[in-house]
């Protein structure tokens, strides 16, 4: 992966996802590092992201890097009219490494074809988040001892969702059984259904939560927006239909585990949060040790 | 103190009061260190303050930590609406430590019982900010020699000021005398003078300054701010009678020392900074040294 | 240089000029150093700039120091009524450097008077930005060899540019022909030309690109802004005429380098920025090693 940029998950294979996997899980046993010393790394956030920023930012430090960036582009010479291929090509020239996330899609993978050091795309838009699920992938082999054979359930907004996106497209590796659930606004879009048929993976599609709940290994939650529905009556009528609460988990298998990409704003009850098979926290953290192993690998440190 | 947040100063004993002091001094001789090597502290800032986030960072950099954060809260999650509550969970899974500051009084104690890591209050509404007061006693006891038996005149707005608060009941183990100057309308309230009165503490109240001051150890001064009047009629009565001048010195103490929390707007008068007992900017430098103290002995490292 | 601010480029003699140069290659050659261990330098941004504070960000940290700072007055104390000589008191209470940009045209100066440590002007206005002559001045050198005898060219806005004033005083010291290429409304000033006049430097003026540029070794672009012009029509007139394309550039030197301070918005045409001649982002580069260069120096660390 030496001086591969990270755009798309699909940029690693899977031989590379595993080993991001397995060399997160040492840096978890040793978090703190100095394999980044007299390395400058740039973290460019062209729209906010506290915990995506913060999760690189502790990974970076405890890595011993340095950082240099910015956390809105209200603060940028984007301001000042400068195009994103004049932005990188300067922070290219400064940096060893450049993180960043910006509101449009494809902008990753443009910032790419114009720096000089590689880039690890922090979430361009509705396209992808790739560190995420990474550090999805992680949080699962972590809590289920294997990325094989798992039935994974995906809540919520599955249309515009590049969480739930890129997961699936990662999880294909492994074969999985996929149940998605949502409302029929927010389906799993076509060609993502096209792409497990052609792979030959099972997949369910349910609009609401039901007993087959009992069989998830993975419950991963997204939120339903309310912005995402033209007609405000259809999302009254559904946005109590995907928040996960407690009495729900009854019937379910002692190794499931939930997810969530977090903020999260209604769509777990705290009553969860107390249940052992809330995992969205510790999903969080791992995200740490999954950043330090991408940027590791990366630079060529490992 | 090892892993004990700081949320109040009554979190302290006197004890322990006297020996952030006397670690600060030691910091003081000794600034550079190398003792949060390998450790990472989060500075949430959920509403600006500059002076208070540069002084941490600066303890923190010069004990060799690494920080991550945040300087307002327009670049946290809270704008995706995430709740504190999840926005503590989370960053107790990065850092440390957590250094905070936020508009709602309660807000710190309310992280402290969410947090994984020990929590500093770096301010929560009107109500506490522990580290002030800290840095206030450390530069009383290094111009004073000592803490105790003191005549301490507060000065401004005594009712809605936390800084006051907390030193009044810092200092209230050392046996100081008080006089508070205020206009009626920003008394110090009866609760704190009922405490005084049963913790046999003298006090006396002024709505001017008087001769007495001849007799002050320690002036501190505070802001009084419009906003506080209900009438804008009696502010502009009283708004001039709280400024400090450099001649109102002139038959006070030789070991009389001027602090103040700043920022200032016109409440001392440019010609008082000249005057060897104007010690309000040592005083700001004293909190990176009482600070580093703080930081070191809830981390266990002293 | 010890202990000396740097708030304009005349500051420096044309023997300190000449030693920032020769350490900035030296610091290009190795880049990663750990003189600034224990040291806090603050930045502190009034108003925002990316490019200028992520270089000297970037600076710092090659550097092996560490930051605390603002990077824009928003998150500052301002906002709460201080004086910039209060923050500035504070702030070198702090840290063992300031570097400051200000929208104020003598504010650097200003912020020197008050500060206990050294003072770094990162631009103050429309005055001085005198890092960024220094960085111009390693570029020209790397570039050409020598600073000596070179013939260069200044583009666009001459009437209000601190960066082609500065460059122009700087320069100045190493017999320099100038040719001046600006619309009428935006002439490089008298007191700029008069002052060249009796050194007797020898400078032309022009209103277009003109076939003397093929004996350019320098072209320093700038921008023209709309703003500057009373009358919108003038502006429309003159709009095109002074962005470079790169055909343009056919029947000139091989030495030729074109240098601009960036953020550029359309005033080089990007057909250029594949030609060799085109040095403007390899510039931003050199603005790191400069800025090392300069820091070192002032705190008399080389």
């Amino acid at each position: 992966m030496k001086n591969r940029s990270l755009v798309s998950i699909n940029d690693f294979s899977k031989e590379e996802i595993l080993q991001i996997v397995d060399l997160a899980a040492k840096f978890e046993e040793n978090p703190n590092q100095e394999l980044l010393k007299n390395k400058v790394i740039a973290t460019l956030f062209f729209e906010p992201s506290t915990r995506t920023r913060l999760s690189f930012d502790t990974a970076i430090n405890r890595l011993g890097g340095r950082i240099i960036g910015f956390s809105d582009a209200s603060s940028s010479s984007t301001t000042k009219g400068e195009t994103l291929k004049d932005t990188i090509r300067m922070v290219s020239n400064y940096a060893d490494l450049i993180v960043m996330r910006h509101p449009l899609e494809g902008s990753a993978r443009y910032a790419d074809e114009e720096s000089r050091v590689p880039i690890i795309n922090a979430g361009d838009g509705a396209n992808q988040h790739p560190t995420q699920t990474l550090l999805d992938l992680y949080s699962i082999k972590k809590t289920q001892g294997t990325l094989e054979n798992l039935n994974i359930f995906m809540v919520g907004d599955l249309k515009y969702g590049r969480t739930v996106h890129s997961l699936l497209q990662a999880m294909s590796h492994f074969n999985p059984v996929f149940n998605f659930i949502s409302p029929d606004e927010l389906r799993m879009p076509d060609e993502y259904k096209f792409w497990l048929d052609s792979k030959g993976i099972t997949f369910y599609e349910h609009t609401e939560f039901t007993d087959i709940l009992s069989r998830a290994d993975i419950l991963y939650m997204t939120r339903v927006q309310q912005e995402r529905f033209a007609d405000p009556l259809e999302y009254e009528k559904v946005k109590n239909i995907y928040i996960l609460k407690n009495s729900m988990l009854k019937n379910t298998k002692d190794n499931l585990r939930i997810l969530h990409p977090l903020p999260r704003v209604n769509e777990i009850n705290t009553d969860v949060d107390a249940n052992p098979k809330a995992y969205y926290f510790q999903q969080a953290e791992n995200g740490v040790y999954a950043r330090m192993a991408i940027i590791a690998s990366i630079l060529g440190l490992v």
